[in-house]
C-alpha cells in the first residue's frame, strides 16, 4: 500500500445488552485491539420487554467505558447494515461462543452481506471463562438469588440491585 | 482516541495452501477490506508430503496477487504466534466454513491466545459458494478428472496441469 | 421387481410457507427431479399468528407453480404422517440446511417413522445461496425495509407490498 | 481413602417432567445403577403454563416408581445448585441426547459449577430408541391423535386420556 | 406432467462397504421403498488397504441381496457423478447419522452437484439402533473379540470368521 | 434403599494418556468427587507410535497421583468393557469437551453399551480453561518451543524435557 493516509477503522458491535455482561466487555476489549474504535450499537426492539430501558442501557455502557474514548455507545432500529453504512463502519464485530451461536450468527452475517456487500462481519472469540454467559442467563440467576459477581461489570450489578429493590 | 497517528494494521493468514483455492482468495480479499495488509503465511511442515513445494506455493500465490501490493507472501515454521509477533502482526485471520472447522479453529485459537495473548484471532466467512471447498478436495477432484475451473485461480489450474503432464 | 407397472411416486413437502421462499422453491424443484409429483402441504396451525392466511398461502404457491402440473398445493391439520398416508404419499421431503435444522428434522423424522413406518423421510440440500433463508428472516428484513428481491418469488414480493400498503 | 464408612451417593435429576417420558425413566434407571439414590426434582416455574400441575406430576412420578424406594420425588424453586446443596446431593444427573441438548446443558452445567463448585454435573446417555423423545413432542403427538404407547409410562398415558376426556 | 410413460428411478448408494453393515442394509431397504432400484456402488480406492478385496465385497453384498432383484452391485473408480451419469442414475442416496457425517456429506454433495448438476443427492436416516455403526468400528470390535452379531448380515460374520481363521 | 452395606463404586477412566494433561487431571479429580475410586486405564495400542512407552506413562501417572490412594493406574488391551467387567467397574468416565468429542464419544458409548449393558458410561465436563487441551496439541506446541507450563502436571513437563534432551 503506497498511500500514507489511513482512514480510521470503525467497528460496530450490535446487540440488546440487556444488560451488558463481562462476555460483551471482553469482546469489545478485543475489538479495540484490532480496530480504531468500537461502537456499541443497542438494537431498539419495541416488541420485546426488556429489563432495562434503552436509556438505562446506554447509561450503563457509557459508565462501563467512561475512561475509553474509543468506545462509543449508540442505538439503532431498522437494518443493522443500514445503520453501519450510515455511521461509516465497514465492519460488524460479533462474539462467537458455541454451535448455536455459530448457526444463528452465520445466518445473520450472510443475510447482512447480501443486503450490503461492503460491510464485513468478523467474529471474535471471548475468553473461555465467559463461554457460558448470556444476558438472559445472568438475569435469571440474579433473580433466583445467585451470585453473579464477576459475570457483569460492577455498575450492572448495582443497577440490578436498584431495580430489584425499587420493584419491592 | 486522541492520537492522530495510526499504526498500519497487519493481518497474517496462515495455512498450507497446497494449493491456494478461490475460498482462500475470497477470505484474503475480505481481509483486505478490513486490514491494511494481509500476509499469506505458508506453514513449512516437513512431515507432510505436499503436491507443490513451498517455493512453488510462494510463486503461485505471488502470481495470484501480482497486482495487489497489500498482499505479502511468506513462509514460517515453528509456532504461528511467534511468527506473527516477529513480523509485527497483531491479528490472525481464519476462514470459518462449518462446524468441523469451528471446533478445530477454536481449539487452535484458544491455544494461540494462551501462548501469546496480544495476538488476536478473527474469523471471517467465505462466500457461500466456496463453503465446500478445500485444497484436499480440489486436488482429489482434479486427479479424478473433474472440472475445477472456478474453484481455483487460473494460475493454479495451469500448475496442476503442468504437474500432471510432467508426471507422465 | 417383476412388476412392469410402476405406481407414480408422490412426495409431500410440508411446512408453514408463511411465505414460500426461493429456498422452498429450490427444494420443490429438486424434488420434482426425483419424484413424479410433489404436494406442498401447508400446516394449519391455529395457535400461531401468520402473516398470510392459509388461503392466501395456497393462492400464492398455486401462482408460483401455475405452469407445473406436477406440483399440487394442499393444507393439512393433525399428524403429518396421517395426512401423507391419506393422500397415498410414501415420501416426506425436507430441506436440510444446517445443524439446527438437522437436530429438529431428525427428531421429527424419527417420531414420524415411529407413528407410521411405511412413510419415509428424505432430505434434500438447497443451493448454497439459499442456505441462510427462512420465512421468518425474509419477513423481518422486509419489514425493516431491506431488499428481498431474489429471496422470494416475485408473486410473494407483490403480496408483501400489498399487505404492507393495505396495513397503512 | 482410608475411611471405611461410605456416605451414600445421592443424585438429583431435575426437570419439568410435564409429563415424565420413557426417556426420563431410562435415565433414572441408569442413574440408579451408578448412584445410591436419585431424587427426581420438579422445577416449579410459575411463568410457564404446564399441562399437569406440580402436584399431578409428583403423583405420577411417585406412581411410576412406587416399587423403587431409591427414587425420591421432590419439587424445587430457585437455583438448582442451592436445592442440591440443601438436600445433600453432590451430583446432578442430566440426560444428553443431541447437539442442541449439548449446548444448553453445557451452558447450564458451567453456570451451576460457578455458582456451587462442589456440585458436579454428570451426563448420561439414554437408549437410542428414546433419542427423539421430549415431553413437548409427546404432548403434541397425543393431542393430534398419534399413538404414544411405549413413549411414556402407562400411568402417564392414563392421565393424558383423563385430562383430554375431562376437558371435553 | 403430460407423459404417461414413467422412466424407472435408479438410485446409486456409494461406499467402501468393507464390510457392509446392517446400517447399510437398512438404508438400502429404505431406498427400495422410494426408488425403483438401488445400485450398491463400491468405490475402488487403490490407496487404502481394505480387509476384504473388491471382489469379496461384491460377492458378499450379492449374497446379502440374493433374493432382491432390485438391488444391483457394481464397482467404480473416478468421480461418483460420472459413474452415476454413465449408469443413468439421477439420484445418489446417502445415509445420514450424525453431525460429523453431516459436514462431510454436505461437502461432498455440494461438490458433486457442482460437477454434475442433474444428479441429486438425497439423504435417508438409518434406524436409531444403527446410529453408532460403521464398518471401521465393526472390524475393530470383531478383532478385539467383541460380539458383533446383529450389527452385520450373517454372511459378513461368516466371512470375518473365515478371514480370521485363515490368517492363523 | 434398605441395605446398609454399600459396595464401593469404581470408575474406569480410559485413554492413551500420551502424556496425561491437566485436562485429564481435572476430570479424574471430578471423578473422585463422585466415585469411590478412579482407575486410570491406559490403552495398549500396538499400532500407534507413542511418545512415551506404556511403562513411562504408568510411571508418570503414578507420580502425579502419588498422594491419592483412590486413583489406581492400570493398562489394558482388548475391549474396554471387558476390562471394566474384569476389574469390577460398572462405570466408565469420559471427559466431554466439544462437538467432535461428543460424536465420537457417543458412538463408542453406544457400542460399549451394546457389548456390555451393565457397564454405564458417564460424561463429565472439564474446566473451561482446559476445553482446548489435548495430548496431541500439547506435544505439538512443546516440540515447536511453546510454553506448556500449566497445561500438564510438572512431572510431565520434566519428562518431556528429558525426552527432548535425550534425543539430542
Amino acid at each position: 500500500m503506497t498511500e500514507t493516509v489511513h482512514s480510521a477503522s470503525l467497528a460496530v458491535f450490535p446487540g440488546s445488552f440487556d444488560p451488558i455482561t463481562n462476555g460483551h466487555v471482553d469482546i469489545i476489549r478485543r475489538g479495540l485491539s484490532v480496530f480504531d474504535s468500537v461502537t456499541v450499537a443497542i438494537l431498539v426492539n419495541q416488541e420485546k420487554k426488556p429489563l432495562f430501558t434503552v436509556d438505562e442501557r446506554v447509561g450503563i455502557i457509557r459508565e462501563v467505558w467512561a475512561d475509553e474514548p474509543r468506545v462509543k455507545v449508540d442505538t439503532f432500529s431498522g437494518l443493522l447494515v443500514d445503520y453501519a453504512t450510515r455511521v461509516g463502519a465497514s465492519v460488524i464485530v460479533r462474539g462467537l461462543r458455541a454451535i448455536s451461536d455459530f448457526e444463528y450468527e452465520f445466518q445473520m452475517a450472510l443475510m447482512n452481506r447480501r443486503l450490503q456487500p461492503h460491510v464485513e462481519t468478523v467474529f471474535m472469540m471471548p475468553a473461555e471463562k465467559y463461554s457460558y454467559l448470556s444476558s438472559r442467563l445472568v438475569k435469571e440467576v440474579f433473580q433466583l438469588g445467585g451470585d453473579i459477581n464477576g459475570l457483569v461489570p460492577p455498575v450492572v450489578l448495582r443497577h440490578l440491585h436498584d431495580k430489584r429493590d425499587g420493584a419491592q
